[in-house]
């Protein structure tokens, strides 16, 4: 049994000054707590910052939890925010952005690699 | 690529008379949704209400959302709210309930059985 605050697990930033820009990740719960199928990972990307534009083998299921952010897709571009979830299939191209004034946070979850 | 707000998932009521009072589940993303490994559930514990005291060959991995609960385990009881998060491990005893004046609401995700 594990019980913690997200602001107790640190936040390692992920900003590599190219295809990713102010956004860091909290990893909650993951196989080095003991968790065998899926990592519960916390994101915060400040106003101006965005994750990579890119797509994997794997899928994302996350939830929203506070400020907004944008939702990037091969189609459209969708507003998200608190009280909102979404599923990102394997293979989608997907971006997550912040073009507002408020940091942006989320869950998202994805699978254990298979060994 | 799913995306939507909680409030537009029909809440099924989980309340038997017996272990589980005043408590109901929204599925948001399962493998109905073509996600392969784990569902993302909300659950919505009402004052007074409670999920039951049971264990499982399954893990859960929480976060809290709005309100407040208790997740009660073999040794302890704990007081979760927003910002917070659990690991509730396979085999280990649980129980959320809601002993406070507002609904208790948290994500509940749990591995996709395997066939």
């Amino acid at each position: 049994m594990l019980v913690d605050k997200v602001k107790n697990i640190e936040e390692k930033n992920l900003d590599n000054g190219q295809d990713i820009k102010k956004t860091g990740i909290r990893v909650l719960i993951s196989e080095k707590d003991g968790a065998p199928n899926f990592r519960l990972r916390y994101f915060t990307v400040q106003p101006g910052g965005h994750t990579p534009w890119h797509k994997h083998d794997w899928e994302h299921e996350n939830y929203f939890v506070k400020g907004r952010g944008i939702l990037v897709t091969e189609d459209k571009e969708i507003e998200v925010g608190p009280e909102m979830f979404s599923y990102v299939a394997p293979g989608e191209l997907h971006q997550f952005k912040n073009p507002y004034d408020e940091p942006f946070e989320f869950l998202c979850l994805i699978p254990v690699p298979k060994k």
